[in-house]
């Protein structure tokens, strides 16, 4: 049974603002929620599932505190879940402590105004299958943790470092960093190599990199292709980058 | 001005149903209605659009017959869109003709079961920037002419060939067919040249290719990935794979 009080809180945190206040945001559907509590159950605030959910993960949640779990109906998830189509489960966890970001020795990914949320989820979770650790996103990026994003990073979210920041403040503090900007017009993407440390950029869907941006990046690169599409999509571009240059 | 009669008409095409009852499809935003109308104006229906996007695109519809072209108000545009934000135009356009498919000395793209709209329209417009003419489809993938879908084609909708058929009677027509399947416990793509004749089959977002189909898949080929993702969206996995057998 949900109260009036519990829906309401978790429709406020569809808003960046109360995430931002309450240091928590929401999971749903089963494959999402079985992972980050296998990986991370200190983080569970509360837990709304079916009983039939709760009955097939009886091991997973039994050193979980009942309190954070409350049985729900059908019905009552449709209330309170942010999908089309609810799905079992939906929990609210805290956001995982911000870690210290370091472009020494590792290939990073930068995100000039990623604005999709499946996009933004999708490259997360494409940065997690090529082990790319750390993600720089400008603060025009969609908010990784916002319920669509959440959801298209399939768990991912959890285990990628991410930082909201000035692009070009955080450009000028790391002077000597290189950068790979995914542009129409660069060196095919076939003759590099792999890239041991340095930034792969990623720009916005429809604008792409930022014109100051592109001027500190000091190798552009492309996709090429045979075709006659005018672009690719943000997400497909970063994982056909990360696939040639991230291993 | 736009008509109740109209506002019906076009909502109607928002269900395959009426899609293939009247052949037709929509088409959403400036930049894929500007595209679609350069390259096929004989397939234009009808366009809503407002002042401001007749203004600027004259030259592109001068041609056109005016009886076809309704100028719409925002708020008129907001009935009739598919879109959570309406972009200044939309308009309808008869679907292309079916085109003979043959997969003799060319690379295809067979899709079993892909659902999302997001994943079908961005798989598309990937084939289109890699070269790739023909895409099978499984009965049960998203409907290519879905608004969703073809917004996300961006324009690609009518440059690639789509053939929605049964899977399995397809491949036993054509049994010397060289298929390469998405897996997870297969040759790392790494390890493979381009391929000038075969299929690469993608399967479902969540349940990947059918047993039946997958056993009569010639080679299993896999995305080598350091990290901790247990899998790549299914659009980025064709752009991965297509980006390296495809060129």
């Amino acid at each position: 049974m949900i109260t009036k009080l519990q829906v309401k809180y978790i429709q406020s945190l569809g808003q960046k603002k109360f995430r931002d206040e309450t240091g928590v945001f929401v999971a749903e559907g089963p494959k999402i929620i079985n992972e980050l509590l296998a990986a991370l159950p200190a983080l569970l605030v509360s837990l709304y599932a079916t009983s039939e959910w709760i009955q097939a993960n009886a091991a997973l949640i039994k050193r979980i505190d009942a309190i954070k779990i409350t049985e729900v109906k059908g019905t009552e998830l449709e209330r309170i879940s942010f999908l089309q189509t609810p799905h079992e489960a939906l929990a609210v966890f805290k956001k995982p402590a911000a870690l210290p970001f370091s472009f020494t020795g590792t290939l990073s990914l930068m995100l000039d105004g990623i604005q999709d949320p499946g996009n933004m989820g999708t490259i997360i979770r494409t940065a997690d299958w090529f082990g790319i650790r750390q993600i720089v996103c400008s603060n025009d990026c969609a908010d990784a943790f916002a319920p669509k994003v959440v959801q298209a990073t399939m768990g991912s979210i959890v285990r990628v470092r991410l930082l909201y920041t000035d692009l070009m403040e955080l450009v000028a503090t790391n002077s000597g960093l290189q950068m790979y900007a995914a542009a129409l017009n660069g060196t095919s993407i076939n003759q590099l190599g792999p890239v041991r440390e340095g930034i792969v950029v990623i720009g916005n869907e429809s604008k792409g990199i930022h014109p100051a941006l592109m001027e500190r990046c000091q190798h552009r690169i492309t996709i090429p292709g045979t075709g006659h599409a005018e672009s690719l999509n943000a997400a497909v571009a970063a994982g056909i980058i990360l696939a040639r240059i991230g291993n």
